[in-house]
């Protein structure tokens, strides 16, 4: 049974302004649940159907009925278990290693993607600037799963970090150089822009190399690639 | 003024089995609409607000008002127009250049990226298994936008074209060679597998090279990459 608390807490982790106050998040769903649970993250609550109950055995689990957690939850095919976890507490910035830097990236789905991608290629570390979507936003939660556990995340002033940095700095941009053509430093930096507005001009002049991937179509068309498409082409390429 | 069998014929070609029977889909939204104008797609009707109609010289629209396009519209943001194009017929089978082949892809949100990145990459045409997602799928349709009009797109037995065929046939699998070091054809067929089940048995029997991207993260997790996000990576590898 929830309590009205419990129910106006949950609700009101779907708000940003909420998360950061409390400093707790929401997932949703057999699989990401166990999958955070089996993390390094620290369970906060944990609300679920009678039969999850019994595949837990390290917590205690809040039984609620089928009917509340239709209520509660986000997902269009609601899945047996909600949990609240503790947001991580920020990772030092690192300077070694590939690190990934987002320029206002606006879209839950697109960060899901590239939080996936770091993950995949051992990127060390996602820089975002203040202005990109928060990564526990639901949809960004549900979609990348484990990969949020195993990324330092770091939200911060961009342009502080790109002018503290000592790494070259690339950027995705449509007149760079050809990525083929250009050395790519495994210890470097890789910004990609906003979806609509690409990197901010502030930004783009402390880039050490703008780079391109070339298009090959007959015509002048398509315009761009996404922001998600393009950062797993490019991290290929520094990994390759 | 939308007559009751305008309606009916616009909310039905959301529908696969009525696509089919009248040959007939559905785009929706300034930008989209007029990309497809702008095409070789035949236009079968367009519907639009008053103020949309000024705007167009060579089609006469019929004007709706915006409570009758709220109630048509499948965005979430409805955008003045909504117009019924032909279904183009079906190109022939090209036996050169590069063909992408995709085997059982569910999810249209996949189906547009990889349809916007084979429109990027220059790729000849794509090849879709018959339980492949519909490229005229109202969500596919708004994703790919104009790159759906410039890409050969034939959907047919996988199995049949792909035994027919001449050229080397290249699969994505968890478990093929690593990608960087094969030799790959300009000519050739690269196949893509359904979200959760890969490529099928039946079809993996067909493939002269089994390729995939190597995992660069410490632990042994994520499971794999998104199939959009692998076929941007290879089809990449292909041009580089």
């Amino acid at each position: 049974m929830l309590s009205k608390n419990e129910h106006k807490l949950i609700t009101s982790l779907q708000q940003k302004k909420y998360r950061i106050q409390h400093q707790l998040f929401v997932a949703e769903g057999v699989k990401v649940v166990n999958e955070f649970l089996n993390s390094n993250l620290q369970l906060h609550k944990l609300f679920c159907t009678e039969d999850y109950s019994h595949s837990i055995s390290k917590y205690e689990p809040e039984i609620i009925t089928d009917k509340e957690l239709l209520k509660l939850s986000k997902l269009s095919t609601p899945n047996k278990v909600i949990a609240i976890f503790k947001i991580p507490l920020a990772n030092a910035i690192k300077t070694e290693g590939l690190t990934v830097a987002l320029d206002a990236v606006n879209d839950p789905g697109n960060l899901g993607t590239i939080i996936r991608l770091c993950d995949w290629f051992g990127v060390s570390q996602l820089i975002c600037s203040t202005d990109t979507v928060d990564c526990y936003n639901s949809k960004v939660v549900q979609a990348t799963m484990g990969s949020l556990t195993r990324l330092s995340i770091v939200y911060t002033d961009l342009n502080t970090f790109l002018n503290n940095a000592n790494s070259p700095i690339y950027g995705a941009v449509m007149d760079g150089k050809m990525v083929y053509d250009t050395e790519l430093d495994k210890n470097g930096i890789l910004v990609m822009g906003n979806e609509s507005q690409g990197i901010s001009t502030e930004i783009e002049h402390l880039l050490s190399q703008k780079i391109t991937i070339p298009k090959f179509s007959k015509n002048n068309t398509p315009e761009s690639l996404n922001v998600a498409t393009a950062t797993a082409i490019l991290l290929n390429e520094f990994r390759r």
